[in-house]
């Protein structure tokens, strides 16, 4: 597939038919890519629209280009899946964000939770570099929407923010068996929420809260896995069972 | 759970009613764990099954334990799943044997084929450490089989090989919407080979001598995953499809 190159301020109805990319986009387009005039390229608007461009100027700053078509993006999958993952150690977030972001996560949501290891800290700036590891993750697969990695919510705020879904799995290793993914993705879901813990796991009241809120409590399996493992599971099965991995 | 200690020359028949655990494993239970004489903890054979002992007596080079009761780990999938990974760069594929451990994979083989990138180097000494991994990631998921590591296959070796399990799946991102995974899991089959690429992926001459073969050329989706998130993506899927990750 031709490079894709995200662009902010780029819009679906967009009717004007040029546009120009700069900053550090522009400067990969024209200096890494040496883009020559005539070629054709991707950009998107990150929101799951692509448009089929083709350079008429390139220099560092700035790449001046024509539209021939937008469309929508063709790798998206047909469901939208928020992951809410309990806060791990920075590195395997990372990890979780990047992969997440190749298997088609809409959004990633850290929290915190009774047996987190990780505190509060510099959030702001670890934010912004999560989201630039989602950007760079969703160049590479190709995705037409960037994943937005949101700031930690606490228990109690990621428990209702994940009840607003059309399904919220609660994922609990003490729960084998219960609420199978497969038995609760009908045809009418459009969004799903994944709810996985932290290397400590839940509490049985974390569970018992979950339950309260009206999120299935869902077993992956009878082997353990770890936090970083298991938020990449339960999100393959549920694009697995609704045909977005195929 | 209890805690869990693999012993190899334990065979699920044996009529003893005690063992001597030695080694390392006698080191961690006596010395790291503390193990006190009374306790119970649960002795793997690496092979599918467990024996539930009681500590007698423990030192830090040998402790001796009696047998209470033998049965079939609980914990392993009811299908053979065996990876075939394109041999990536050496972190990406521990990586991949952790966490497909933790997954359920039963075998992981390692191949070469045209765009790797890593050329076999001190393979029989990486072997050693790409098992030791899989040893841990056992221990640490709780599971009854220690999935074996092989040493790196030439890429006909691995079509001989893969081609003999009753559905064998060539992951090639050209192939969309092809021989899905859920088409081909039917009842009766009870091993399954998944095939990815390294980095670099497949030539279509290695995909069509796949084909030839017999393997099922099957897509992985829309979006582009790199060569470490694809095995996992894969075994995640098929473990979804055949009721053991629930």
């Amino acid at each position: 597939m031709p490079h894709r190159y995200f662009i902010e301020d780029l819009k679906a109805d967009d009717t004007a038919c040029s546009v120009y990319l700069t900053g550090d986009e522009a400067y990969h387009l024209a200096v890494v890519m040496r883009a020559k005039r005539g070629e054709r390229v991707t950009l998107c608007d990150g929101k799951g629209s692509d448009f089929d461009c083709v350079v008429e100027n390139a220099d560092k700053d700035s790449v001046f280009l024509t539209i021939n078509s937008i469309y929508k993006s063709v790798s998206e999958p047909s469901i939208r899946v928020i992951l809410y993952v309990g806060y791990p150690k920075q590195d395997k977030l990372e990890m979780i964000i990047q992969k997440a972001t190749e298997l088609g996560a809409c959004e990633i949501v850290p929290f915190f939770s009774r047996y987190c290891v990780a505190a509060p800290k510099n959030e702001d700036k670890k934010n912004e570099r999560y989201n630039r590891i989602a950007l760079e993750a969703a160049k590479q697969s190709g995705r037409g929407v960037i994943p937005k990695v949101q700031m930690p919510l606490t228990y109690d705020e990621m428990l209702k923010s994940a009840a607003q879904s059309d399904a919220a799995f609660f994922c609990y290793e003490a729960q084998k068996g219960e609420s199978p993914l497969h038995s609760q993705l009908t045809d009418g879901i459009k969004t799903v929420a994944i709810v996985t813990g932290s290397e400590g796991g839940f509490s049985p009241d974390e569970a018992q809260k979950a339950a309260d809120e009206g999120l299935l409590l869902t077993g992956l399996g009878a082997r353990i896995l770890r936090c970083e493992t298991a938020p990449l599971a339960a999100l393959a099965a549920v694009m697995t069972l609704t045909g977005n991995l195929q």
